[in-house]
Order: C-alpha cells, then structure tokens, then sequence
C-alpha cells in the first residue's frame, strides 16, 4: 500500500480533479457558514438558467456538532470540498467515483454507497434529493441535486457534491480519530486544530452572550434588508450569513425554542428569498452573460430537444412469425433508488404491467418484476411478438337508408364502407334496441410487439410515481432519482424508444465496485443469467433471504443472535445489488451505555442488525451488509467498526453530558422549549400534568402511594427534551427520561413511568396515569386553540394522541372516564375550553375507538350502540361491544329485542319520566312485569351479558303485559302508570347500550 | 510566449511550490479580515519559538480601496497568497523568485526591485521591515520581516511573504484592468466578482448603518473580553477580526475622527495583546510540540550556535612577506538595503574604517567605500600584511629597589623582567616625576594583517547603526536587513570570520536580473574588474551619473525636460545595482487632472522623474531605472505605463468624487475630525481661524478686500481634509484645497491663499494672514494644553510650525507683532491660556529664531540684545540683528558703547522714571546734552541704524557731561533732573535692543 496523502494532499488533488474537469476553483468564503452551500459561489450560482461548475473548499462550522474535541470525527468545524456541477453532465456519480480513485480509494478495497439523503434547508428556502454516500458505513459525502434555491424552482437542476474532507482523510489514512492525522508538512492536523476547536466548543456551549447576540442578529437583519433595498445582492447574502450563524450559535446555547426556531427560519428565509429573486434579475439584466459562452447552454439545448414527449421510433425489419413469441426485458437503469421507492416502484408495476399488456393486445405467459437501488426490472419470459389481431364491429347508417329498393348500396352505404375500408359487399346488417343497421367489421391486424411497445414503454415509465420525485436535466421529467439507461429488448431485438434524455438499447451497467461496467444483453431471454455472471441479485426476495440466512450464521458464531426486523431487512435488501454479509464488533466498553442507545445508533444511522445474547443482552458485535463480493471484506469491516466507533463515542459524550446533571436539573430549561404558543412552554406544559397526572390516577383509582410516583414522573416527564441525547435522537424519548431518572436516584417507579410514558401501552400504574394525562392535555389544549386535526392534515399527531388513550385502557382492562379526566384537564389549561370543546375531543375520540372495533369485526351498529352509552370510557365501551356482537347472534335475539323495543317504542314521545306508582296497578300481568323488571334491574353490574339476561327473562312477562293490558287506558293516572312501568324497563340499558341503533329495533 | 495562466492556475501553482517548500497548506480564514496576517495561521504562529511554514489564499477586504469596480487594479476586495517561513530559511527572496518563475514570471523579461516598505500595525501591535517587491513598477508582493506581533518581540522572526494575486495574473495575462481577466475555466474574474464588487462599495461607502454597527463593535469587543476571560484564544481572536472589519467599515463611512481613530486602534491592540500573551502560554503548557518535530529547531540550534561573538577564527598559513602590503576588500551582501540606509552605511564605513585601520596599526594608501542595495563595499587598494610593530616602554619597581648596593638586579628586578618577557640585563632606568624606576621596553611584533581583520571585521559590522534595523535569524543580530554573504580577502587569502551566523569567503552574488549567480573573487585586487564584467555599479556616483545622463537625452528625445530633484536621485541611484534608464507614456487624458497630483503619484508612489514641457507643464512621460539591462525593455516599459495608469485612475476617482460638490460642502465633515481632545474638532479649528484671520489681516495692514479674502480661505482652510485625495495622498493638503476652491467658483485669490497654506512662504498677503493665523493657533492651543515639544518628542510638529511664521515674516519682510496676535488667538480658545502660556510660546518662537540668526553668524550677544526688544516681531529683529552686527563691526563702537553704558549703569538702580525739568538745569553742558538727546530721540525710526547713529552724535555731549557736571549732587532736585536726562537717553533704544547683552558694556 502506498502512503496515504496528507489531509491538505487530498485537498489539492481534488482541487485539481475537478479543475480538470472544467470547474471553476473558488476560494472558502470569508464568513463563517453551516456549509459550502451558503457560499455565493452555491446559493446564487444554482440560480437561473446560466451553466456553472466550479469546486471549492469550505470550512463549515456547524457550533452544535462541536465535542470539545472529544469526538473522533465529529466538530464544530469540519471541512467540506463543494462541487457544484450545472447542468448535470449525465454522469456525475462515476465523475464523483473517479475522484475518489484519484485521491486511492479503489472500489474494490471498498463499500462504497448511495443511501438516500434529502436535503432540505429552511432558512435558505431550498431543497432537493440525493445521498449520502457511505464509505464503509461512513458518511463522506452528501451529493443533492438540487430542485428548490432560495424559494425558486432551479431551471436546470445542479448537481451538489459536497465531499467531508476530514472524514475522508480519516478514512484514507487509515486511523481512528481525525485528531491523530497529519494535515500536512508533517504538521499533525490536531496542532492545526484542536486547541481552537475545544475553544470554540466552550464559547458556543458555555460562554456566548445570549441577549447581546440576539440583538446583533437584529442589526444585521436589518442591515440585509437596508442592502435589499438598495438592491446590493452579495452584502444582503452576507448578513443572512451572519444573522445564520449567529442562530446557531444562539441554538447551541439552548436559547431558541421551537416557535422561535420557526420564527427565525422564516426571517431568514424570508431574506434568502429576496436576495435569489435580486439575484436572477441581475443576471436576467446582463442578458446571462454564461448562458452564451462554453458548452453548457449548448448541451442544455441538446438535451431538451430529445424530451418530453417520446419520439417514436422507426421500428426495424422484423420477422412477421406469429409464433409462441419470446422473451422481453425492460430495464430502467437509474441512479440509486431510494429504498422506499424501489418498494412501491415494484408495486406498481406488478399491476401496470400486466395491465399495459393486455391493453396493448399483446399475449404472455407471466411477469416478473424485481429490482435493486440501480434497475427496475419488467421480465416477461414469454411474450406475443405481435398484438392479437382485432375484430371489431363499426355501426353504419340504417339498413333503410343503405340499400335501395332493389337491395342494392347507396351512395351511403358505399361511403361508409369506403370510410372502414372494407369492401361494400362485406357490410353486414346487425339489430341494435329494435333498429337495423349496417354494420362493417373491421379487421385489425396486430402490429409487431417492438414497436407497440416503443410507443407505449414511455408512458408507462412516466406512470410511475413516488414519495417524492425529482427533476435533474433540461428534459426536466420527473424520477425518483436520475434516470440513465435503458434496456428494452424483445428476444434478440431492441425496442427503441426516448425517454428523460435516454434513449433505449441493449447495454446495461454492472456493480458499483466494479465501477459499473458496461453489460451488453444479447437477447432478453438471456438477462437473468448475464445479471447473475454479474453478481447482481435482481430478485429482492433472494436478497433478502441470503442477508437472513447469513445473518443468522454470523450471528451464531458469535454465541448470539438476531432479533428479526422485517423494516431493517426491507431496507437494506434494497440498498445492495449483490449482498455479502459481514460482522463487526465494537469495545465492550461502550456497552456501559443504554442498550436502547446503542441499538438506535447501530439501526437508526448505521442500519446495522444488533447482536444479542441469549438472555437478550446486547453483545458487541453488529452484522451489516456490503454491496459487493467478499474482496478486501476487512477492510470494509475495519471501516465500518471506525465509523461505530465514532457513533458511539458520540453517544458516550452525550450520555456524559446529561450525566453530570439530575434529570431535575434539567426541568427548568423546558422554559425554552415551547409545546405550542397559545400553550404554552414545555415547562408550563409539565406544571400542569404534575396536576393533572393526580386526578387522572384517582379517576383510574390508584393508591396513595402510586399516585405519588405519578405525580414524580409528570413533574419530570418532559425532562429528557433538555438532555443532549435527545436532542440528537428525538426517538429515545421517554427512554432517556428513565434512564436518567435511575442515574439521578430517582425511585425506580418513576424511572419506569418515565421510560413508558411514550408507548402504546404501560405496564405501571402510575406510568398508565402519566400517559394517559399528557395525552388527555395535549388532545385537549389543543382542540381548544383551534388545532384539531383537518383532513389527513395532523400536526401534532392527534390521531396517534387519541388512540394511545384508548388502547392503552383497553389493553390494561382499566375502565376510565375520559370525559371526567377532561373536565379536569380544562381546568388547568391557560386557555378556555368549554363543555363543547370536551365533547369535540370526545366525538373526535369516538372516531378512534369505531375503527379500532371495526377492526375486530364488530358490526357498526352495535358498536354505535355502545358508544351512546359508553363511549367515554374505551375500555368499557370495547367490553361491552364484544359482549353485545356475541349477544345479538342468539337465535332468540330478534324476539329479545322486539319485546324491549315495544316498551321503548310506546314511551319514546315522553318528555318526562314518570314515577311508578306500584299500588296503583290494575291488572296481575302490570304487576307480574312491575316485579320482574325489578328483579332484572336489581341483577344489574353494568355488562353487556347481565342486562342481556335480563331483558330475556322479562320476555314473558313484557308479552303477556302487551296481550293483557291496553296501555292507553283513557284514565290518564292509570296509562300514566304503565308508561312509568314501560320507561323503567326501556331505561334499563342505559350506560351500557343504547339498543335502538340495533338492527331489527 | 506560451499561455499565460488564468487566476486560479496561478493560485494553485503557488500552493503547490511552497507545499514543495515544506509548508502546509491552509485555507482563507471564515471572518472578513483585512489581510492575511489576521489569519490565525499568521497572528498566532509567528509568537513564540516554534517553527512554522505556511501558506494559504487570503482574500482581503479593505472597504476604503473600494473603487466600484472603475479603478483597474484596485478593490475592496483582493486575494492574498500569504507565506510564513519561520525561522528565516536564510534564502527566502531566491525562494520567492523561484516561485515567481513557477507561475511564468522570468527575471530577464521584467523588473524585479525590492524596495523599501515597512509594516506597522497599530491594531495588532505589530511591526516588521521589508519591502514591496515591484515588478515593472507594480506593488505584487509585501515581504516583511516580523519583529514583533500582539505586543510581543518574536524570536525567531517569521519571514512573511504576500502576494497581490490578482496584480501578479493582471500581469501575467498581460491585460491592463483586473476585470478583462480570466479566472479560470473560461470565466471572467469580472463574472465572478465585480457585480459583488459594486455592491460591496455602494454597502461600505453608502448604505453601512454607523450607528448600529458601532453598537456592534461594542458586544463583539465584549465579547472578545469574555472569551478572553475564559482563556478562549482564537474565539477572542476572532471577535477582534471582526471589530477590525467593522472599523474600517466605519471609516469608509467616514465615522471616525482623529482621535476616534487611535482610540479604536487602542481598544483592538489590548484584545490582540492579551490574545497574544494567552497563545504563547498555551504553547508553552503544551511543552511546544512543534518544536520537537521536524528540523526547524535543529536549524535554529545551529545558527544560534554560531552566533553574536564572532568566532576567532584559525588563520591559515602566511608567508611573512612585510612588503607593501596587498589590496584588501570587504563586501557586506545583504537583502535590499533601503535607500537611506544605504547613504547611511556608506557615511559610516567612511569614517569608522580608517580609524579602524589605524587602531589596528595596519597601514594602507586610501579608503574606498562603495555600496549598492545588496553589498557595501570596503576596498583598500594597498593594506599592510601585517600591523606595525610596537615598542612599549613598562614600568616597573623603584629603582631603588631593583638594584642591590652592588648595582646587582634584586628578585623584584628579576621578577619584573620575567613578568615582562625580556632579559633583566634589558631593564633600563627611566626618570618620572622625579622618581628614578627600572623599565622593560616591550616588543609587540605586528600581526598578520588578516588575523587581525579576522577579529576586528565583526565588531566593524556591528558598529554599522541604522534609522530602524531588524533581527532576522536566531543569531538576533540586528541589521539594516537580513546579512546574507560576507567577502573579505587581503590579496588572494580569505579572511575568515563569521558574523550574524554568516561566514566569509570569497564568493560575492550577482544581479538580481540575472538570479544573483554566485560570483567568486580570486583575489582582492580584481573586485572592481569582476564587478564590472557582471555589470554590477558599485560605485553610487556612478549610477548617479548615469541616470542623469540617460534622464536628460530621453527626456530631450521627447522635446521635453526633467527637473532637477536630487533627493529622488539619490533614492532611485540607491535601488538599483545596474541602472538602465527607460521612458514610458500615459494617456494625454490623464493631463486634465492637476499637474501636482499627477506629479505626487509619479515620484512618490512609482519613483518616476516627470518629464516637463519647455513651457512648464506636464508632458504625458515619465522616466524610470530599471535594475539591469536592457533585455525586453519594452515589456518592462509596458509594466511601467500599466501601473501608472492604475494610478492615475485612482487619482482620477477621486478628483471625480470630490469634485461632485464644492469645497463648502466639505466642511461639516471636519467635524468628525479630530484636532486635538481638548481643542475640539478641525471643525472648530476652522471656526476659530475665520475670526483669528481678520486680527492677523489687521496686524499685518491688510486691506479689506484682502481681509475679506483671507476670512474665507480661513474658512475653507481645512475643507479639503475631509476630501479623498487628500485623505489619500496627505501631501496635497493646502494645494487641492486651492484646486477645488477653484473648481468650486471661489474666487481666485482664495484659492492662492488655500494653496499655499502649508507653504514655507506665503506669496499673496491673504495667504500670509491665514498661514499665520493657522500656526498661531496651533502654537497656543497645544501649548495651553501642556503639549509644548519636549526634548526631541514633537509630535504636532510645532517646532516647524514656528519655523513657518517666523521664516514666513521674514521672507515677506513683514513686521508683525507675534505677541498681539497670539493674546487674540487667546480669545478663541476653547481652553484657558494666560500670559504666562503666550510667553512660553514666545519663548520658544525666541529659541527658532537664536538658531535661525546663528546660522547668519550674529553674535550670540547681539541675537539676545535685539530679541529683548523685538523677540515678538520676527521680520523687525531679523533686520536690527543684521543691523547691529554690523554696527558693532565700527571702529569706534567700544567708544559709542562705553558712552552710552555710562548713562545706563548711573540710572540702573532707579525704581522710578524721573522727569526731566529741561528749566531746572544748572550747566551748559546739561542743557547742551539734553538739546541734543531731544534731537537724537526726534531722529529715531526704530532701526538700529539710526539708533547708532543717533548715539554716536551723542558722545561728544556725553563725554562733556560727565567731565562738567557732577551728577550725584547733593541738592536732590538738581540730581534727579541730572539723573532724569541720562535715564531719557538710557532709554533712547527701547524698543531696539537692550545694548546691555553686548560685550562691552
């Protein structure tokens, strides 16, 4: 192995790579920014039609990454090398690839990767789509291209490749920590830097003046906006620059809450987005002066003159055998995929396919569809060389007016036929809803597959939707990611068609590490066997099962095993073309920190699958997957254990953070944090569930004693949002919180009600109380300020809110009265909530709990008829609905049900109730029902089953009552004494069911 | 000619020539900073004792260089190539030059001078020597020598080397305006930088909110000290950058007054001192790692080693050959000696080597001492091989002593005569101050002369004292600039010895022009041959000659003349090695703008000889030397005229700006110029001036209309302050006051009289009256605020500004009473000045005008007796000195004297002034000596002249006087009338001189 280059060597190799490739070489700005892409030479350039490429370096201070230089590649200051490539030169990911061979990194030594990335920049107004890309797991890379620039649409789109020059150096030399590598000059880079990196850390995280910065910030919006007014483009950028770094400077410090955040994106986007209006009309203004130099505009013309609508092709000599037909095989040959698109791509085409050919008259056999992060793959082992020939039967004029008296055509009849091409003798007469009418029958001959196929294969690319799609050259089509070659072949024969700039053939593109050489498909029939030659797995099933199969194994040499987890098994099946499996492990030492932590990092931002021992501890070891064969598998596994290892250093920083601290103490800078304006701080928010969590646990009848470890946890429920691990992974929500109550010496029942507090279901009391009063305030407060969900339009996630009430009792079998909880809850929100907003969240809440029974198969009707009694308390209410599905499926039902509802019929018009005056009954059979709905009222405890056996025992007593007695006896005392009997036994189910929703009622 | 490289291929070919140098390779800093000594990677890393080599791209903004993209060289914004080499790598120019025939630049196409600047940093606390290296007139590099940086003497001093990177590719690419420049693939600099430039410009010079961004100043210069306190280096450093950034914007708004300024510059120096002080501790914690890496330390050991004491050095063997003796030659080679130090040297060599020659008892024929900017020349055409021999006669022991009665020497003689190395049969007798002593004649046999040399050389050297000198290497030897080379031979030997970590030899180095080969001299006899063959000058006469000779035939050539200007010759004769003189043209356009700023911008920027018109305006040439041959002279020519016209285009911006209105309008913008703290702005200097002018106009016996005219150019005696060219170019004060009070439609006599303000003499009587005024003020204001000149520290220059009135009166034979003037300049003070303060300032007008009246040779005695009486009016004591001088020259003077002396020392003790009762006289004589005084005093117009001939008519009367009357008389009445009329002829002078001082008297 030869030396590996200084960490400056690298720099100036790129530097020139790309100045060979006819970038412009700029200078790193002179104002500190987050990343290259705020430097003028990105930002402004992207803008507008004129070509642009250039490459500069661009120290990026990102203050919230610093770790006082703990970390062993991650910082305050990190260096990017930014290209920027306008328009897309149609190859910017081998261009890419190629620079990195120029600074030696072989493919082959390697595990080089394309893993979706958005970029989204909401100061900036400005989005797009792309990677990362991973070597050996780790991220070097961020190539975007970019759809969206200071709020305007980019026309064409370039191409940003945005390299991490010290993680790259890190990796090419070979160490584990940028601290230990040499920049240059036999400098080691940590002389260049770590002095001034810790300082920076401990003036962005401990020092800066908070208010006076703040007030800087002012000044220097306000000084954007004196040079917006003035129409000074750069100055204007300049101070946004400021004014944004100042904000992270200020977010560092914890002084930004989320409200604010928003408030502060919005004022510099704002600026963003006039300064890129300025911008275009300046240039607008010089008449593009790049636009009509070099090639850029020329190619752009090129492009856009192949596009859009596909040109349809000259179809070549073809045999007209109408035989069994052959093989077809269209592959889409695009830039990575990312893995949720491959997923719903492949989806779409198992139905559009079959669909399209059947549409298109064209026979087959089977179609198979498969795909990896490269290729959509359509195969069809047996297809009609030709479409079935087609009959059709074309109404003409009235037999009346087509023959003459003398049987004869006319005129009419002659045109007709001349107009469907058939000789006027072949019209036949048909009859149609009584008339008759001559009729031509049109004889449609198949045209040959190849060229129905050329015609119709764009449209069926273009069906194609995803999440979200992407434009990148001046066809300006939309993909999910560039699309760059296609294969359409019908057995040995191409079917030539243009779509996005590309036009179709036979030559495919092999694996990434073997730098995607060129794979010429002789004949369709042939594809599957050429791509396996190749080591691409084209089925994503046989992926997956060989990542399992191999996952277990190397998980078993390791005395452990893996936990399925079919989302991570979908996902890295389909970020590989030819998997190979490897194992990795990691100091044992950093198994001191939280098991949860640990599995996030290795899932979350590696996907990795953990190792676990048999009694379910995690063991140190992770098992990823490599795109490629087994070459130089150590060192991927080396890079990839590094790249962990950073990972989890990271972790361990924060965990020692929050560590040095009570999880108390951080109760007090939720202040910053706001839950919602009208609302509140996050603080204010936990002020009142330590109210709320005690009433919500005397409603679920807890003791003293739990209801005090609830009251504990609601009072540092919200803490954790404060703790620096949470901060960087929002999903250890709640989780942190426990651990860290245990690390305060919290009782280890608030830990747990802490830990719990986010999941579907609790397993304390006392953690049941805290959920369901956090949830109970959040669906409450805000419904009263106006933010119930609309359509699927759900922000503060309501819906998820809702159903975690109703779930979580119904799994603990806990009966709970919601709308008591909250009339309580309304208390202490410092907002107004009336009678009408409770019943809102309750009908709102209805909704939740008719899908949830629904689910269960339970019939509308019954489930309605339970919630008019019991619908604010999900438990209850579930119970009662299955006990009532079963009840109503007694064959005596509908004779039960009638008895009851004659009794609820004849006194449905009161609108009082009326007393029963026992003593004042006429006839046995009133007294007979009198005693026996006493009876059936006295066995009552509120279930379904109770009341139902009930009813079936006053069956008949209610019978012989309505054969026996007029009720509308003239004497009002006397029929008002039998409504008052009928209106008791009708108000016997009442809070358990109301049965006239019932069929049959 | 090949390609000449576009902007960034010169970048990154210079990056990667000092990359091969063994420097590290940096980026731009992420803060606006004015040069590349802000950087960190400069600031920082020349303090303390590490070694550091460096370079990186700075691109620098100096917001009041902002010429709105019309000037072609000059703007707000310029790229800096910044190298650090520490320690000196003992050939850091040949390093430089290397570099610059790296990216193209070949020495015998162009001319390459590196000429004097040094560089002084209020703001950093910084300082170094240097120069600017020109090439073809044009500034392209700044090499400073830093001794001193936040406050801190460096040791070793860093070699710092910056390029203008866009006046190098300017040249290069041989184009005349930065903006037709390619920056490389194939875009325009003007495309990527002149929109930003623009508005950059309009931002600084326009729209910058002064209020808000000093508000600004004040967080971030708290916020410096906060990190400051915290020990945070770079984050204080940073803050420091960027309260320089917000200055100099400040400036360009024109927000900063005088003393604003220097109060501001204060503030910025303490942050950097304690910057500096906190940096150079942390390095000394961290134990200096760089210092153990590398060679750098060892390199420094090494010179350190041979080091300040000349090391004696082992001098070879010698024939003893005592016969005439051999030529003998030193040459000093050094880096470019500044001008003036050159001068400097050459004066001292003159005389300290002969004296050292005798010292050393080497006998010699003459002395020649020559010298160019790298090497003084020490060339003795006869020296003696050896010192003269020395007989020394000791003393020893009474004789007494020595000699036993037998006459026998006693063990004191043998003693003494052992002690001395001679025989004691040697010992004589000698006699002194009548004691009798034995005595040893001692013989001290001469040395070789080139051991002795070897010796005595380095303290010669060392004795060499300049204006401002430097360290440079870890010797720390001071020199005018870095030592580089050493010849001293005595015929054909070496005489070898070793000062500031150089040893001498033979071998000498040649031009620049041709890359200094390395000359070797075989013996001492031939230097000025072999000077001469490598066409080295070494004689400063010489070129002297032969630029004026060439000066005059070009400048004839173009029917056109220079005039003589000596200073400037002696400068250009000093920059050169090899004078070839050249002419080069500008366009004639450029005449339009005042021949005096064309004048000031030719001979003090470029060092250019004008070229005038027999009629005395400007001709559009000018002519300059190159150091060398002529060899592509035109290409040197073509240099020349491009950097003059970037000049005069600056020039012409400003004339454009500060014509846009009229001189009147300048006026307000004096008050944010600072005259002095307590005497208010220049605002409030003109204020006082408008009213001082008319009393000095009344003195002086102005009319009104000249008055008139004097009021106002009093008030718009300070307008042109607050112009740019001024501001620019301070030497036009008072002249462009006259232009634009022109340009402004002020009468022409206003703008004579702003004209000529700060002229030594006035030429119209307005002018005098507010040159006057002016000085006056100035003399009082300062004086009444305790800042009189002390010792030699005369910072506001006032010794010069009593120069001006007193040569300016006499000039004009003006009799004016300084006195009178300065009791109304009283008035107008903002502070209080009593008549002790006016006498003060008279005393010192008294002092200048001693030493003007010495230099015409006045007897002490007569300066003090006429400015007894006239010291207040400059012209009138100037015409009675003269006068008296000459009086006192007549043959009868002692007699005149003596006569009137009587009447003065009889009268001395009198308190009172009697009065004479012309009928109480008692004698003739009394009566006929009081006729005649009366008629004596009745002649009198004030000179001495006719005082003296007034006073020798007297004689006779008094010399009758004093024989008839007794003047002491008993009757009191008769002696006091006596003593009153020798009291009335006592004081016939008055007024005059007080005759008392003279000798004689």
């Amino acid at each position: 192995m030869s030396m590996p280059l200084s960490f400056q060597d690298i720099i100036l190799r790129l530097l020139t790579y790309w100045k060979d490739q006819g970038c412009l070489v700029q200078q790193p700005y002179n104002i500190q920014v987050g990343a290259g892409t705020m430097n003028p030479a990105t930002a402004l350039r992207v803008l507008g039609p004129e070509p642009w490429n250039v490459v500069y370096v661009e120290p990026s201070i990102r203050p919230d990454d610093g770790r006082f230089g703990d970390n062993p590649n991650r910082m305050q200051m990190h260096h990017q090398l930014q290209v920027i490539l306008k328009p897309d030169p149609g190859d910017p990911q081998e261009r890419y690839l190629k620079s990195l061979e120029a600074i030696g990194i072989d493919p082959r030594q390697h595990d080089i990767r394309f893993v979706e990335d958005n970029w989204d920049s909401p100061a900036l107004g400005a989005w797009g789509l792309g990677w990362e890309v991973w070597l050996d797991g780790q991220e070097i890379t961020q190539f975007t291209y970019f759809q969206q620039a200071g709020g305007q649409p980019l026309d064409p789109v370039s191409v940003e490749i945005t390299y991490g020059l010290d993680r790259i150096a890190l990796a090419l030399q070979g160490l584990e920590s940028v601290w230990s590598m040499e920049y240059g000059a036999g400098i080691p880079y940590s002389d260049v830097l770590l002095a001034s990196e810790i300082e920076h850390c401990r003036y962005y995280f401990e020092v800066a003046d908070v208010e006076a910065l703040k007030a800087v910030y002012d000044t220097y919006e306000r000084e954007a906006k004196r040079c917006l007014e003035a129409h000074l483009i750069v100055p204007a950028h300049d101070y946004n620059l400021k004014c944004s770094h100042l904000f992270n400077v200020l977010d560092t410090r914890g002084a930004i809450g989320v409200t604010e955040r928003a408030n502060y994106f919005r004022r510099m986007r704002n600026v963003a987005r006039d300064v890129s209006a300025l911008y275009i009309a300046q240039r607008q203004e010089q008449d593009y002066p790049l636009l009509h130099r070099g090639r850029g505009q020329e190619h752009m013309e090129e492009v856009r003159a192949q596009t859009g609508e596909p040109v349809p092709a000259s179809v070549g000599p073809h045999p007209r055998d109408r035989g069994p037909g052959q093989a077809f095989v269209l592959e889409i040959g695009s830039e990575e995929l990312p893995a949720a698109d491959l997923t719903v791509a492949l989806a779409q085409l198992r139905t559009a396919v079959p669909a399209l050919l059947t549409e298109l008259r064209l026979a087959y056999d089977t179609v198979e569809v498969h795909g990896t992060p490269r290729r959509l793959v359509v195969f069809v082992p047996q297809l009609a060389s030709y479409q079935t020939d087609l009959e059709t039967v074309v109404k003409g004029p009235p037999a009346s007016r087509a023959f003459d008296e003398t049987g004869k055509p006319t005129p009419a009849a002659r045109g007709f036929a001349r107009s469907r091409g058939v000789e006027v003798t072949a019209l036949q007469v048909v009859e149609e809803k009584g008339g008759r009418y001559v009729a031509a029958i049109v004889q449609e001959t198949g045209r040959p597959a190849t060229a129905v196929l050329a015609e119709a294969l764009p449209g069926c690319i273009a069906g194609l939707t995803f999440g979200k799609s992407m434009r990148w050259n001046a066809t300006n089509v939309s993909y999910s990611r560039p699309l760059r070659w296609l294969v359409a072949l019908s057995g040995p024969q191409e079917v030539p068609f243009t779509y996005a700039g590309v036009t179709s053939g036979r030559t495919s593109r092999g694996l990434r590490p073997y730098s995607s050489p060129p794979i010429v498909i002789d004949d369709a029939a042939n594809y599957a066997r050429i791509m396996q030659e190749h080591s691409i797995v084209t089925s994503v099933e046989a992926r997956q099962a060989t990542i399992t199969a191999a996952t277990t194994a190397l998980a078993t040499r390791q005395g452990g095993m893996c936990h399925d987890d079919p989302d991570l098994l979908d996902e890295v099946a389909n970020l590989v073309e030819s998997p190979t499996v490897l194992c990795g492990r990691f100091e044992e030492g950093f198994l001191a920190l939280p098991a949860e932590v640990l599995v996030a990092v290795m899932k979350k931002h590696q996907r990795y699958f953990p190792v676990y021992a048999p009694d379910g501890r995690l063991l140190p070891y992770f098992i990823t997957v490599r795109n490629g064969d087994a070459v130089h598998l150590d060192m991927v596994t080396t890079g990839n254990e590094q790249v962990l290892r950073a990972r989890f250093a990271d972790a361990a920083f924060f965990y020692k953070h929050d560590t040095q601290q009570t999880l108390a103490d951080c109760v007090p800078r939720l202040a910053t944090l706001t839950f919602q304006a009208k609302l509140g701080s996050m603080l204010d928010k936990v002020r009142r569930l330590e109210q709320l969590t005690p009433s919500v646990a005397r409603l679920l009848g807890l003791t003293a004693e739990e209801t005090a470890v609830a009251q504990r946890a609601a009072a540092l429920s919200k803490a954790d949002l404060a703790t620096r691990m949470v901060v960087e992974m929002t999903s250890l929500q709640g989780t942190m919180g426990g651990h860290y109550a245990r690390t305060s010496g919290e009782p280890e029942a608030v830990a747990a009600a802490l830990a719990e507090q986010y999941n579907p279901v609790s397993t304390t009391r006392p953690g049941l109380a805290l959920a369901l009063a956090d949830r109970l305030d959040s669906l409450l407060g805000l419904f009263a300020v106006g933010l119930a969900p609309k359509g699927s339009n759900d922000p503060f996630a309501l819906r998820r809110a809702a159903l975690g009430v109703i779930e979580n009792l119904v799994a603990n079998q806990m009966p709970f009265d919601v709308r008591q909880a909250l009339a309580e809850a309304a208390k202490l929100l410092p907002v107004a909530s009336d009678a009408e907003t409770i019943a809102a969240v309750l009908s709102f809440m209805h909704g939740r709990m008719e899908g949830i029974l629904r689910e269960r198969s339970i019939p509308a009707a019954v489930i309605r008829a339970v919630l008019a009694e019991q619908g604010h308390n999900p438990y209850a209410a579930s119970q009662a609905a299955s006990a009532l599905a079963e009840a109503i499926t007694a064959p005596d039902w509908q004779a039960v049900l009638e008895s009851y509802s004659r009794c609820v019929r004849i006194t449905r018009q009161l609108q009082e109730t009326l007393a029963v005056r026992p003593d004042a009954f006429m006839l046995p059979a009133e007294q007979t029902l009198w005693v026996a709905s006493q009876e059936a009222a006295a066995s009552q405890d509120g279930t379904v089953d109770r009341f139902v056996a009930a009813l079936r025992g006053l069956v008949p007593a209610i019978t012989t009552f309505f054969i026996d007695v007029l009720v509308m006896d003239e004497d009002i005392a006397v029929r008002n004494n039998r409504l008052a009997l009928l209106q008791h036994i009708a108000s016997l189910p009442k809070g358990i069911a109301d049965l006239s929703y019932l069929e049959g009622f």
